[in-house]
């Protein structure tokens, strides 16, 4: 993917350029993002979205926000309010608050040190995406039939998610690479509709064989034996393996169980959150109700409806087989500790 | 509700009206059927649908064939042609095939006497949904906790899916009539929304309060309790419990076998598939790309993306609490054997 979902623009004013995904895939549009507003309204909107990406906007943004502050003479806790609002733009994914921390730790040290370390927040995770996808590979390789595989993704996870070549997306094309790809199940994710709109227009850009699938259909497919594996991204893991992701990873994850087929869990380290016990301190975002109630702005339901729509779901711990980082692949459903990462063989 | 799905015209020529279920919410349209092409096309592009109103179609649709052939002097060979073509409209509910065959037994009389059948029929099927709802009802009030009860239901089971009332509907009607429903998860039931579309539409008219949600949704709000048990319909069912329903039903059963609540599918005795032992028999309809690519005219993938569109999954018995029916309630969990039906205590 030639694509740039996040890039960092020194001129004419210090700014984060992104790939306005909700526009996908219809238009490649890119928004430039000089001021925290612009950020927070992109953040909230899943303009840019995927849990390794918003950490990279959360760096970067932390020094939007300083500049934006020289320019119009902020003063200390106006400063920290905004860089609050872009911490906490949304809740579920702990890389953004996890990448703003990080980079503030600089902030005594002026703006260009603040800049420096989210230039090394962006550059760490695409070696970070890589090696996992590596971890991932070999894991499932191990573990599924020899031949090529069928695997089944949930929302998107690659470049458009991350800064370049993916988490979950990223072990599936690690095993195109390795010529162990047979066919990717892509549900369409509802209700944004990743899967479809940017998970699928990824797989097309990079010639892997792919179907688009309803979200409901992925439940009878596994269980009627079309799928090898499933692979998935996170937007917070606690540490005892607890997952939250996109809404509908858990259901996924019963399949698996269901099936005995393995469910494995993709991101950077920087998703997994220790001082979170378990999924039951994870706070799950609601979203509104537009975005159930009408599509491409055709009503789908009667005018008024009230709408259930958390945007994420908790997998246990015991239902997830492999979460695989850069660091190692931990096996929750045998021991539900993160710490215990291993090197796979 | 005051809507009628399906409904026989003997004038101008004979006919069946059918509210166009397209076309819902937005508008309320209906369509006359006085021939064979017309039938099939409404059939195949889900203007009519849902098992007992296809059941009672497929009857009346038998009297229509033979109006249009005594109009256009049809041999014999002709009018089986297009009795099979009805037939055979949709190839998972069974009661399409089951009614047809039922009338088709008084041809010898002549065609009042298959009219007449149709109406028994379609007057059959009120009765049928009042009474599996009450047995429903009771079977759940045994099982649940002793408070109104938050239900999830999937794609519609209403007025809308049968000539009245309705079969999984029709039993959170009868809950919702004895004061025990306190609020409905609809999920919306991609890919045709008939839950946003139709079951939300129903649910509100009879005020019955109700969220809409994604698909998606469902399995995260059992796991966290905030459930009390699933009702859905069913298109077949095998002699052992397997259960063919809306694309989705098998998630829902894995996430209530998880949460130990109890997950129950309601319909008449003549969903019931005695002559097909079990679910690998059942054949699943795939459907056109376009259903999952498109949604009300706007593209949600890339152009010439590959789908996998089966609309329905098969449930096995080893996940159905129970099924009832207005001959009683099985609990194939206990008991895979839908001759073994009960009535509730």
């Amino acid at each position: 993917m030639a694509v740039r979902t996040v890039e960092w623009l020194d001129e004419p004013v210090p700014a984060v350029r992104l790939l306005d995904q909700t526009r996908l895939p219809a238009e490649e549009v890119h928004l430039t993002a000089a001021d925290v507003d612009t950020l927070v309204d992109a953040i909230s909107r899943l303009a840019v979205r995927g849990a390794p990406a918003l950490g990279a906007v959360g760096a970067l943004g932390v020094a939007v926000a300083l500049a934006q502050g020289a320019r119009e003479g902020w003063d200390d806790a106006r400063l920290r309010h905004e860089i609050t609002r872009l911490r906490e733009a949304r809740p579920t994914a702990v890389n953004l608050a996890w990448a703003v921390d990080r980079v503030l730790a600089f902030l005594p040290d002026g703006p260009e040190a603040v800049l420096a370390e989210a230039r090394r927040v962006f550059d760490e995770d695409e070696a970070a995406n890589r090696a996992l996808s590596a971890h991932g590979a070999d894991w499932l390789l191990r573990r599924c039939p020899d031949r090529p595989l069928r695997v089944l993704t949930h929302c998107n996870t690659g470049t458009l998610a991350t800064t370049a070549w993916g988490t979950a997306l990223g072990v599936i094309r690690e095993l195109h690479a390795r010529g162990r790809i047979e066919l990717v199940h892509v549900d369409e994710t509802r209700p944004l509709l990743q899967g479809s709109r940017l998970t699928a227009w990824e797989l097309r850009a990079d010639g892997i064989d792919h179907v688009v699938q309803v979200d409901s259909a992925a439940a009878g497919a596994i269980l009627r034996g079309l799928v090898d594996a499933v692979v998935i991204g996170a937007d917070r893991i606690a540490a005892n393996g607890d997952t939250a992701n996109k809404v509908g990873s858990v259901g996924l994850a019963l399949a698996c169980a269901d099936a005995g087929i393995p469910f494995v869990v993709a991101a950077p380290w920087s998703t997994v959150d220790l001082a979170t016990p378990d999924g039951a301190g994870i706070t799950i975002e609601e979203r509104a109700p537009d975005e159930v109630v009408a599509i491409g702005g055709v009503p789908v339901a009667p005018a008024g409806s009230r709408v259930f729509n958390p945007a994420f779901d908790v997998t246990p711990a015991r239902l997830v087989d492999a979460i695989v980082t850069e660091r190692g692949v931990a096996e929750p459903k045998l021991r539900p500790d993160m710490t215990a990462v291993q090197q796979p063989l």
